[in-house]
């Protein structure tokens, strides 16, 4: 079985990610950040999704919360309600954080022999962060075959993104057909330390939207 | 003044790279990882390199060790003595270790509001590492400004080279000129606890002959 690696949050659309990484045949290794996240709570769902799927998981410690910068990270910034009028990049951005976690998901690919990363982002119901878009993605795998080892001697490494083009009801459907059981997953960047959900943050917003389109009742805890 | 982040090492590049940063008038801010290595005591000189050129710096905790895959941090993997023959990249090479210094160093640029950012790499006499390669650093580049807030809304992150095409001779010449501390600096894969150098793995031959070529007496402190 050819090695992978997954980008695994614990949300919606990692979880996806990674039942569709498992149902194309790959042997699975899961990667999850303790990054100072204040839904750190994610972290369990990681690990139960991981589980669920057969996954090997590693949780790598990875301090950027040190220098603030993100309401996901700094105490000091407020994580805002969703507003449909926003069309900045949200306060809610990690500077550089999808760069930095397939970066790490780079390096531990090439020692495990892994040809294949997956990253479950989506350019469709987001929150406009820069490092989900189609553009930033294919320089990532331009980058990473430049960057490596495995690039340069061995044909090459690929970054797969199954659900860029999805809606967040398309992710779910394809999720259900997939078996992945959302009840499990944590979304909500205000998650309380019992997984429970606020429901009116972005990441709420969008996946309470995703489950009302794709006609599928909404298992998520909400407080 | 207008603000850099540098990657420091605490070898001879980058406190070149350092000194050349301020020497544009930069507000410097090194960033130097504790990433396993065993010259771990390169640190030691990073923070001095630092507090020479008054400086900010960070150690930045990065566990990459945890699954090896290198001889800079695998206690099963040996530091080959250097050989001018080889052609293959090294087992020195660590893998996408450019590539997640870089992307952190990103992340910490965008909290600092620093649009540049500085990585004393060369691909003159070096060992190989596709991750010090002008194609691979513009990839960066071009990355680096799909990837931020900063290089979507505010014009643009600059990654700065200023080595890239200069021999190990003509680096230790320019950061002469600039008053870089050589005998602060170490290079050596398998320094001791003292900072001692072996004289005999690739980083130095690389610095022995720099100096040499330079007609530059050599301050390493050699076991």
């Amino acid at each position: 079985m050819k090695k992978a690696v997954i980008l695994l949050s614990g949300g919606l659309d990692s979880a996806t990610c990674l039942a569709y990484a498992k149902s194309q045949g790959f042997d699975c290794y899961a990667l999850a950040f303790d990054y100072g996240q204040k839904h750190r709570v994610e972290l369990h769902a990681a690990c139960a999704i991981a589980a669920y799927f057969d996954a090997k998981i590693r949780v790598f410690k990875l301090a950027i919360d040190q220098w603030g910068g993100s309401a996901l990270t700094d105490p000091a910034l407020s994580i805002p309600h969703y507003d449909a009028k926003q069309t900045a990049i949200p306060v809610t951005y990690v500077p550089a954080r999808n760069t930095i976690f397939l970066s790490i998901a780079l390096g531990w690919a090439e020692v495990l022999q892994a040809k294949d990363l997956f990253i479950g982002v989506s350019a469709v119901d987001y929150s406009g962060y820069p490092d989900c878009r189609p553009e930033y993605i294919q320089a990532f795998q331009q980058l990473a075959n430049l960057a490596t080892q495995y690039g340069v001697e061995q044909g090459g490494i690929q970054l797969h993104t199954p659900l860029i083009h999805l809606s967040k009801a398309a992710t779910i459907q394809l999720g259900i057909q997939l078996g992945v059981p959302y009840e499990k997953t944590i979304s909500c960047y205000r998650a309380n330390d019992l997984g429970q959900a606020c429901g009116c943050c972005d990441s709420c917003s969008f996946r309470k939207k995703g489950f009302s389109e794709a006609g599928i009742v909404d298992p998520t805890g909400y407080v």
